[in-house]
């Protein structure tokens, strides 16, 4: 199996032409920010992951895409209003990644992107973008896919794509079988309007390792890497029995502990990889101190970047707001609480 | 077997009772560094340790100690001229492990320790005072037990102190027996002149937890635990290979990513421990710039503690002790070679 036949299997009954010349697809798709990490693929062609994994979508926060076909040699690629040159890498992945929808191979798209996150910064724009992308090839083919069908398609250009289909909790399961068509999105039902993420920023002079290379470093080379589905089955267990009883601290600990167990696989990398810079560390221990002194009750998450998401309640907000100005805090609940208040 | 029968069996065919009422033994042994560390047991009673482990000792940077039998309840011990309080924790175990040797119950001894490195710095001060203390008890009761077994008995004390027996670089086998006879200390006959220690303290406001409870809860509690002897394998192996070889960036690069993995696991733990603080990351993020940019071989190991011991050899003295001011340089190989020198 293949992503071309993968994707051919999921469109068998589908358009594949748009309805009329001048269509344009458009749709938007939260970014998330995982709870249990993504960390190693079993398959590198399908973005078949080892373990499972769970996330929180970032309700407003994510990417909305335009994409309509065009004439021409290259597809035109624009983020946040600026044209990438077809030489970036991220102009590469989406070329190939659309290669596997093109009605005919000389087809060309232009795909327009406006990302409300900082990009880069470790808060998955990619996995909102392929996710928003997915999404608008079904608004301008006109598909009826389901969100799981869709988390398949986004999965082959992104794996933490797959679990950007939906607000709230989302759980990928990995899924068993080899052509990768049960290794979607899962969404939990339950909302949890209080909680709160806060994106806490953190210089990064040096540019460092993308998270696509740093994970397949660590899978390749850490002889600890074999104990890490252990360390996330303990963990997803953790959460779902924190999510369902809404048990903040047990979320927090747990997320937190999953983060570190990550950054400690990749410590152990040959050659170590190393995202913590002595800010980020600063801020760490921060965090421990307002835990340690009952002052708050904070955790935090961290991905491959030096930058952290922290985890609170909304009765810790205006604390936290007082000790880090320049937390951006996410409601991840807000907009799907909003949806449901305004059909009843 | 207990700790108590293994001096039983130590000592069968030696004096218990001092030549004469006014004898006083006395003795130096170096610190050492583990560039491999312990860390893990398999028999907490007799400090058997669950992978073999490898050290370098600090030449003249050790303990000297001088034991005499007093009159009295209970037992006096003086750390540099400062008289301990029979409530602190090491006088207590001091006294348990002197508890394996006094030739009658009531028998109490007199201590007086002096010891040239900064104490609970993470320099095993501990070592090197297990194993001053039984080269005094040697000297006092005038046995003839050579190096190996006062190893064994310098083990049941603190489990590194059995590597403290020699200069230069020793491996502290594991063993395989369960009652602990050939876990010991084993010297390497090497000598590395040009290689240099140097102490980079680190300011530490709060008090963490012992090396001791550190080493028992990462045992007991991380997932990953179990891959560490497959770490320890890899590393001694090529440890000793550097050594024969002279290959420094060898010896560095390994002792480093040992020191890292072991930490590593730590933070695996539940709760997670984590003794490097923004300030020590800030000064291996130098030492990784340095290597980097080719301005100097050098490579850090860290202990239980903040504090940072670096790995260089002596052409790169002048631009290391300019960079970090405070630091203080050791030269392992010092002491040996003098006294080589004088024989020659």
């Amino acid at each position: 199996m293949t992503p071309k036949t993968t994707v051919d299997k999921i469109l068998s009954n589908q358009p594949r032409q748009p309805a009329s010349a001048h269509a344009v697809g458009s749709a938007f798709a939260p970014s998330n920010i995982a709870l249990c990490k993504y960390w190693g693929k079993r398959n590198d062609q399908l973005n078949l992951p080892v373990t499972n994994s769970l996330s929180i979508s970032l309700g407003n926060l994510g990417a909305t895409t335009r994409i309509w076909e065009v004439e021409g040699t290259e597809d035109r690629v624009s983020v946040n209003g600026q044209v990438l040159s077809i030489e970036v890498e991220f102009h590469k992945r989406l070329s190939a990644f659309l290669n596997l929808f093109r009605p005919q191979s000389h087809t060309r798209y232009c795909i327009e992107t406006t990302v409300n996150i900082p990009i880069a910064a470790g808060l998955a724009s990619s996995a909102c973008g392929f996710a928003a992308l997915v999404r608008a090839l079904q608004d301008l083919y006109q598909w009826n896919l389901s969100n799981s069908d869709l988390s398949v398609l986004a999965r082959l250009g992104s794996g933490s794509a797959c679990r950007s289909l939906w607000e709230g909790f989302v759980e990928w399961e990995r899924g068993e079988q080899e052509d990768g068509f049960d290794s979607k999105g899962v969404v939990l039902d339950t909302l949890w309007p209080e909680l709160r993420m806060g994106l806490l920023m953190v210089d990064e002079k040096q540019k460092t390792i993308s998270s696509r290379m740093a994970m397949k470093q660590t899978v390749e080379t850490s002889l600890f890497y074999c104990q890490w589905p252990s360390q996330v089955n303990r963990d997803l267990l953790n959460i779902k029995k924190a999510i369902q009883s809404k048990d903040f601290p047990l979320l927090g600990e747990t997320a937190e502990s999953n983060a570190e167990a990550m950054h400690a696989l990749m410590m152990t990398a040959q050659p170590s990889i190393q995202y913590t810079t002595p800010e980020t560390l600063k801020f760490k221990t921060q965090i421990w101190d307002y835990r340690k002194d009952n002052r708050a009750s904070v955790y935090f998450t961290q991905d491959a970047g030096p930058n952290l998401k922290l985890l609170f309640l909304s009765q810790d907000e205006s604390f936290l707001q007082e000790q880090f100005p320049n937390l951006q805090v996410i409601v991840p609940f807000q907009k799907i609480s909003s949806q449901l208040g305004s059909k009843s």
